[in-house]
């Protein structure tokens, strides 16, 4: 399945200069969303994930069912002031001014094999920040999943992440 | 299994007076999301569902899930402003201002069985909007499955959505 054929891209969107990659019309077609979550899943099924953390919001959408197919637990990770009980949480710099995410205190324990999934990796700096939160915990293992991968974008929290051979359906 | 002992109830959030149910401590539980993905899937198996519609952000969760369970495609509906391509969309009262919910123009057509996902049914306001706003593209036939109910909330809109007589997991 050509995937890019399934995928809309925006110019322009939110901004000017910015091409918007669209899934909403690959995830309507209902034989494209179980052939991207058993190719994800299939990484992943000799890991023992124990939780999958999706990232707020489009993260939820394939993390959630990333979860199920695993049969691993959902944890997601919210921006600021959305989860209602104690949190921890990690600041991170965006191009103007900054960002937060954050998970339940009690979402992650030590013995935790971790899948963090997000659907777009473009800088890496909110999954950089989400290890960096994670990291407060002390989890066993952590993996990642991007649906796709915007590589002509190089940083160094992509360097960073690289270490943890990230799995990518999806280049650009 | 026992729901409401998996879910947690944070009095005060997001503001006093509110008991707020927080499904987190469900979904990280993972033999809890097979239970009530699988229950709540087995409600709409012979439904010909073609259409899972996760209303923001919660519901992309377990909303995910089910179109994969049921082999239907995934529609998210958005707040305004946060999807690229053309819309439609549904402008509703709530206690103080209005609020927007979104989804492509392209996402629905005629010929969809639409089953309507969210994790809580408060008020009713938000699906009201979002049945007022599939209405404009003509769909075969609409379903609607939330996780909890809070039955000691009244109001009109609830007692429109229950001609569509909602399946429910969890009651308050």
């Amino acid at each position: 399945m050509n995937l890019k054929d399934k995928i809309r891209e925006v110019p322009d969107f939110p901004k000017k200069g910015i091409n918007f990659i669209d899934i909403t019309t690959l995830l309507k077609d209902k034989e494209a969303i179980q052939y991207i979550t058993g190719k994800i899943a299939d990484e992943f099924r000799d890991k023992q994930i124990s939780k999958v953390l999706g990232i707020e919001a489009r993260g939820f959408i394939l993390g959630g069912i990333l979860a199920h197919e695993l049969r691993a637990g959902f944890v997601p990770v919210r921006k600021k002031g959305k989860l209602p009980s104690d949190v921890i949480s990690e600041t991170y710099q965006l191009e103007y001014g900054t960002d937060t995410v954050e998970i339940h205190s009690d979402a992650l324990s030590e013995e935790d094999v971790v899948l963090i999934h997000d659907d777009l990796l473009a800088t890496g700096g909110t999954a950089q920040a989400v290890l960096n939160m994670i990291k407060q915990v002390g989890i066993k293992k952590v993996y990642f999943s991007f649906l796709c991968d915007l590589e002509f974008i190089q940083t160094p929290e992509k360097e960073i992440l690289k270490q943890f051979d990230p799995h990518v359906l999806v280049k650009y």
